[in-house]
């Protein structure tokens, strides 16, 4: 059951800590505009951001990608204090921070000399040890850019398919390119056949999560073996076992893929063996 | 040459008109997280909106397709107070509008009982009679979404493409999708061969501009033969004449693609006899 979605206590926005309501930008920012911006959400978990430097890097990669200029580690040293000011200082919590270019009047490329807009806020949430309880999901064909690799704010594409599964009372809609499932509108995607583990390569269909990463690194530990290959949706049925991964998702298996139930226990064994394994490496973590 | 961009002197903001920079929205509004937004532009000429009932139709119809509850016709309504608070009563201008979900802690799915965020603003421009200048375009694999109708703010595509114009001294970018030659970041594109006029259909690869709209109705009534078809990007050294078009581009002659020059002259006969005609509709309306 997902948690009632209320605003946080405090905003950090441009070096300022604020009231949630306080926190406003200009109608001219590019990321009302333009939605010109990079974002990221990280989870606390014991103490430490769980994988952090992996979400620092990936956004400034992602930053780069779309050439704005910005200091991430300069915003990173800002984190301690908006938690501290948020009551979450050392606290269970997930952390989102957005970047945006900047604002300027608008034009479609990118104006000179102005400065980022740099907005970050944090919530409590205690992620659960283990998701047991498998979810449904439905698959639709992937109508979104194919820059996937970008972690950006221009995000419709994203929210309508989420919509969509929500329409159908599900967690998460399955892209489709040429035939093929690359991953979900918020999580990416894992597929279990005769112990291989599949998921799409990290290419610009897809939005290399830092909880795949985890996960790959799992299945090294663990001597499972990989194939980096999406699977056909009309391979599906033939699957094992198959879960969704993300920051705030975790491992979380999937129960049934547009109405076709892929096991009447919980989740299948490879699934469980990884999310016991994510487990103490949350625990190692903290 | 690009007039120097400037902020408008007021902005209409959910029901107020502001000076610029009083006009701040929340960060928590869709727009800004997550590009959840539809916008138009439209052009005051002598005193009236220039097919202002097809942008209005326009923005209905984007709305309607994002699934946003709004009531344009009471959007509309307050145009004129913002246009006289802007000193541009009856005044060549441009009216920007932009259309949020709204304000909701962030998922990605449409919250529930959300009103929308309305902002507008215009700003002065006499645009030229006639565009004699032809502009240098760049092509480029067209990476963005399939539902190019719709008039979004999730334009990070749209912008990257516009800046890759820019950082080679063009005017625009076409976008290529499986080898035909689609739109341009903000534009439409129009092609002439042995009289034949040439443009894109109005499908899910394009946004089908008012101006295009327009156009096709001068073809119609000057008694030119249309196509409603893409040109490959590998005939495109065989078309007789190419132009642009766009709200502010209005009918632009394309010079040269890819450093290809198309001719000697400042524009073909066609694009001169459509500007004409584009002309007089102008002015009729006025």
């Amino acid at each position: 059951m997902e948690q009632k979605k209320a605003y946080p206590a405090k905003v950090y926005l441009n070096g300022e800590i604020l009231d949630a309501d306080k926190a406003r930008i200009s109608v001219f920012d590019r990321g009302f505009i333009f939605g010109d911006g990079i974002y990221e959400v990280m989870a606390q978990i014991g103490g430490r951001f769980f994988y952090g430097n992996a979400h620092m890097k990936r956004l400034k990669t992602c930053l780069q990608k779309i050439d704005i200029d910005f200091d991430v580690d300069a915003l990173e040293a800002e984190i301690p204090s908006l938690l501290e000011a948020s009551g979450l200082k050392k606290m269970d919590c997930l952390l989102y921070i957005q970047v945006t270019r900047g604002v300027a009047p608008r034009q479609h490329s990118y104006p000179d000399g102005i400065r980022p807009t740099t907005m970050m806020y944090a919530w409590p949430k205690t992620l659960p040890d283990i998701v047991s309880k498998g979810v449904s999901v439905v698959t639709r064909e992937d109508f979104r850019w194919s820059r996937c690799d970008i972690k950006m704010t221009s995000l419709l594409g994203n929210v309508m398919a989420n919509q969509y599964a929500m329409e159908q009372d599900c967690y998460e809609t399955l892209f489709v390119r040429e035939g093929i499932l690359t991953e979900a509108s918020h999580c990416n995607v894992f597929f279990v056949k005769d112990q291989l583990v599949y998921t799409h390569p990290a290419n610009e269909f897809i939005l290399d999560g830092i909880t795949r990463q985890v996960v790959l690194e799992l299945c090294e530990k663990i001597g499972l073996e990989v194939r980096l290959q999406g699977v056909p949706k009309a391979e599906v049925r033939y699957m094992d076992e198959a879960f969704l991964t993300g920051t705030s998702t975790q491992i979380t298996p999937i129960r049934e893929i547009d109405g076709f139930a892929l096991y009447e226990d919980s989740m299948g064994p490879v699934t469980r063996m990884l999310q016991e394994a994510f487990l103490k490496k949350k625990s190692a973590k903290g």
